[in-house]
């Protein structure tokens, strides 16, 4: 008290707040108490309280010193007034992918605490959410659907909702998924590769040979490309 | 006690369930009591226990009446062995919003009690999965990406879980979705079209002209389709 902190300092500090946010994605908020927190550190809940005062001082700085900056790293690239939309998409995917690798607890965390109704950190992370890149996107993609360039079936402000689906639910319900399909590999490089292939090919124009849905025909052949 | 059962009686459990579920979504089982569900329907506690003795009774009807019942809905037309793998992708779409369309609750309980970990009908659901359905939905894809018919970029084993995504989490996170894009339609017609737009794109053999996952490359000229 007083004294001027120590680097040591911090990184006790950064070593409880990765502890307390592993915890919080493996067991959810609600089940995890700070005596816990503070044993899975090697310190004492005293220790924690030294450093957060309060468990919502905790959640407050865990939302702004690790959730806003997955978010800045997914979002601060994007320039949405001239990003080619495919190109701004692909760069979206492959952050969001980065960041997840860095902070692999932030899907399951993401599932339980934030878009869950009743989740603890739903309204302190919706405060960071940059909601006028978010808003950019969308255009960005009306943009691209109005002049032909992007397939016209999509709809622009539900496209970032099918990238954080089909980025994070995969990653937050992978240990289900694997007991359902023990075969399926779910590391970064298939997932990721899976998801481009998908949103890319699907956010384009259909080919002249695929421009239809086809209706369910058992009678339909299957062609090879040309 | 001893007397035949009524029809009248079979609405009575029916109400009940109907009540039960919807709260359930709306607040999480472990926040919600039996007196809770039982000032919702309009009868006494007792009741409830007539008709369920436990409350593990109760999620048990509830996961067998109602989520057994959807994921048969579900899957039953599904005949992985000679299905057109796009028609069984779209009727597997078109199933799953009829489904939600009946049973509102759905996406949010599946969210928060199904596949969330520590949800309390993980386990009950999980039971109920068609497995061999689930897996002979891999390899049909995996038949039509080996055939040529699919873009070969997509991994077999993580279709199924990307339609989920696509489906389900808008439907689940349609209350902070909607707070974020004031504007974005997350009605049924909207949302399915969007849905199957990408995944039938998405799944299908690239043209020519988009063959490649392009590279971000501001200098890449848009061309409008010929």
């Amino acid at each position: 008290m007083g004294r001027r902190p120590h680097a040591q300092d911090f990184d006790a500090r950064e070593h409880l707040l990765d502890v307390a946010v592993a915890l919080f994605a493996e067991r959810g908020i609600a089940n995890t108490t700070v005596a816990q927190i503070a044993a899975a550190s090697g310190v004492t809940s005293a220790m924690v309280h030294y450093w957060f005062q309060t468990r919502e001082k905790l959640l407050d700085a865990l939302v702004e010193e690790r959730l806003a900056v997955a978010f800045d790293s997914i979002w601060e690239p994007v320039d949405a007034e001239h990003d080619d939309p495919l190109a701004m998409t692909q760069g979206i995917v492959r952050r969001m992918f980065d960041i997840t690798g860095k902070m692999p607890w932030l899907p399951s965390l993401w599932l339980r605490e934030v878009i869950n109704e009743g989740g603890l950190l739903r309204e302190r992370a919706f405060a960071h959410i940059p909601v006028q890149k978010v808003a950019g996107f969308g255009q960005n993609i009306a943009r691209g659907r109005a002049s032909g360039q992007l397939n016209a079936q999509l709809e622009p402000l539900l496209l970032f909702n099918s990238v954080l689906a089909l980025v994070m639910l995969p990653q937050a319900t992978a240990k289900i998924w694997q007991r359902l399909n023990p075969l399926a590999s779910l590391d970064r490089a298939t997932l990721e590769r899976h998801v481009v292939a998908l949103l890319t090919q699907g956010m384009s124009v259909a080919a002249a040979t695929s421009a239809q849905v086809p209706t369910p025909s058992p009678l339909r052949p299957k062609r090879k490309p040309s």
